[in-house]
């Protein structure tokens, strides 16, 4: 398995906590910064042992570093990546852990273009796809990862090398790797993802309130994604706007079908459109 | 805590085997009595320990009965309570564990008023908020009623005597009880279990089949209860058509409020509606 001298992760909360902390349980980095604007932070991923050291200041958090993780909220990861790459060693290799794969790889490689970073640095877009509705460092696990997949998004320009580093990187944390296109990333996550979350948001709001003790386990497991921070999945819903409506689209149209079955009676119909949404759903475990 | 001669349960599934199983091993009651159609799941229920005695015929099964529960799909419980109401000993208390309340509670009462049933029969609608998407004896468990809210729903006629007695049966096998009308009932879970279900419904099956490899939890919880039984639910939905439509079309509005800010990319706008999502979600737990 490939050792790293020095990782450095831009905004360590859960996503970059758990990287931190699996990297280091498993002995595949020597050092890890943790890089942040909030000291408070930066010191509870120190007390949690996701990093082996702390900084205010991306240039100096990744002036030795092999590989820069940015685990930021999605609306940050273009800026936070174009000051890393012009600071990092040459030959650094960047990726992130956004929601959103299209704009940001598409930024990062004009930036690059523009050739304001430094010799031979490149980034490839990751995508983990966990985490849940809880945030910060003190919800980190080294666990995190384990069997679950990481989309990465290689472009045309991205060699076979860095994508088998990069694979191999999430594959040591004990995730599965899959290779999209940033576009087609978006348009799976819009349906997998971002549509049940404003799904679920739309949910809890439409519940009466004097009705939620009165809920059970189908309303909690259908709304507990509400309980996402709403300033990072705005950001994400806007981030992934075009493939979220479409998706949302597809959605309502479904609805609108099982709605008119229940207002014509119609049983048979019903019936039907419930069994497919189970075949769909019984493919998976619970 | 009152103790049972012989309770007798029509359709032994999840919900009915496990009150037997929770009435027997709480030593709350003398004699289980499982009734159903089906010999192999009565024998099932036998084995697991839910019952102490099965038959296939209903008048058979209750003719002992001070307590009858009739647990089968909403679609069969009058007749069946009705055949029960005919049969049982005279001063028999009869309930449900039926998903939607008023039309079952109208009809048994119409029943009741023309004359058909033993002298001193009484019925009192109950909904247990418990079970999954899993169905059958086998997945019964002692266990499934504790700290669930169960709404009984008694009428103008139903005595002081039986409200208590009902509600004390329920607390017996650890839930607590929640008294309201039928048709309050019936708005109640239009919104917090009858959408939720269509909602899961069309999420999963609006998926694109290619892409449930890449769900991640957020998927998987928005989806759990599209896993439950087709047939099952054809026969809630439709038997809750009115408030189910009504509550639907509370969920389409602030679904349309989250797409238009979507839409109009109103990040402030968004950020408030998920917000408010978030606040009526944490007010219960995970």
């Amino acid at each position: 398995m490939k050792t790293w001298n020095s990782v450095a992760i831009v905004g360590v909360g859960l996503i970059g906590g758990s990287v931190g902390l699996a990297l280091l349980r498993r002995g595949l980095a020597k050092e890890v910064v943790g890089i942040g604007r909030n000291a408070q932070s930066l010191a509870a991923a120190k007390r949690a042992g996701a990093v082996t050291r702390t900084t205010l200041e991306i240039a100096d958090g990744v002036k030795a570093a092999d590989l820069v993780i940015v685990c930021t909220p999605v609306a940050q990861i273009v800026e936070q990546a174009a000051i890393a790459a012009a600071a990092c060693p040459p030959g650094a290799l960047l990726t992130d852990a956004g929601s959103t794969k299209a704009e940001i790889v598409g930024q990062l490689d004009a930036a690059r273009r523009r050739g304001s970073w430094r010799p031979g640095v490149r980034f490839v877009g990751s995508h983990p796809l966990t985490g849940n509705e809880k945030k910060g460092p003190q919800h980190a696990r080294a666990e995190l990862f384990e069997k679950r997949a990481v989309i990465i998004t290689p472009t045309d320009d991205t060699t076979a090398a860095d994508r088998e580093t990069l694979k191999e990187f999430w594959m040591s944390l004990g995730a599965r790797v899959v290779e999209m296109s940033a576009a087609q990333h978006d348009r799976v996550v819009a349906a997998t993802s971002h549509v049940p979350h404003l799904v679920a948001s739309a949910i809890a709001a439409s519940t009466p309130e004097e009705y939620v003790t009165l809920t059970a386990g189908g309303w909690l497991d259908t709304t507990r994604i509400a309980a996402g921070d709403p300033a990072l999945w705005q950001q994400i819903l806007l981030g992934n706007r075009e493939n979220v409506l479409a998706s949302l689209a597809r959605f309502t149209g479904v609805l609108a079908a099982l709605r008119t079955a229940v207002e014509q009676q119609d049983a048979a119909k019903l019936e039907t459109l419930l069994a497919e949404a189970k075949r769909i759903r019984d493919a998976l475990g619970s």
